[in-house]
């Protein structure tokens, strides 16, 4: 079973799907010198303005090391933006996920599939193109 | 005399300029595969969302071609950000300059070095860290 990492493609695809909805946006390769890790894109819009890091994962559970999460929250908190995994999964898309739906354990942020699929939220909402839909059943 | 073109140079000095002022900094390398060119520098704070280009530039006057400057305004418009050229002149420092003080000829926008010092904007201004001066005599 081969393991789902095309991470550089995932990010075009998301970064082009943004831009398709009226975002300026740009992926970021490094930390530019700076001592903070930055996330991977940033979409900003007059109304709305996202920190993203993108995962493309195919297994049952996602974890973000706890220092990584730390770094990106603080990060978007100084720029003053939201901030969001994006969850890749094969076949199903994309899930923007709060930090706020992981289970924090001793050593990551963690989340299931089946948590993401129920409570992540659609692009639609993220960007601000539609409220939030009624959570699936 | 040498020309006096330190680009990237200038540009990694006021990214860490704007990080050590409490920004969220980066600096882009590429257009990430969107059509429209980005700008050198993001600076984000919850208060100020700035977009700069930087042009370090030892003569007396600095053009910007017309549609680069027009496609950085229009970048700068969707993202809902600020949008400066900070100008880097050998020994005098930076100065940050709004579109609306170039003069536009034919096939670019156009400013001296005068006009840059007596009317471009501080960094500290800019920035939100301080209001605007009385301006220079």
């Amino acid at each position: 079973m081969a393991q789902y990492r095309k991470g550089a493609n995932a990010e075009r695809e998301l970064t082009h799907k943004l831009y398709g909805m009226g975002f300026s946006v740009v992926r970021i390769a490094g930390s530019g010198g700076t001592s903070l890790p930055s996330p991977d894109i940033l979409a900003l819009s007059p109304t709305k303005k996202l920190a993203i890091e993108c995962k493309a994962w195919s297994k049952p559970y996602l974890n973000i090391r706890l220092s990584q999460m730390q770094e990106l929250e603080e990060w978007a908190t100084k720029a003053g933006v939201d901030f969001f995994i994006a969850w890749k999964y094969p076949h199903k898309g994309w899930f923007f996920l709060p930090k706020e739906i992981f289970k924090r354990t001793e050593k990551a942020y963690n989340i299931s599939i089946d948590k993401a699929m129920k409570y992540g939220i659609d692009i639609t909402v993220v960007t601000g193109k539609q409220k939030q839909l009624s959570k699936k059943s």
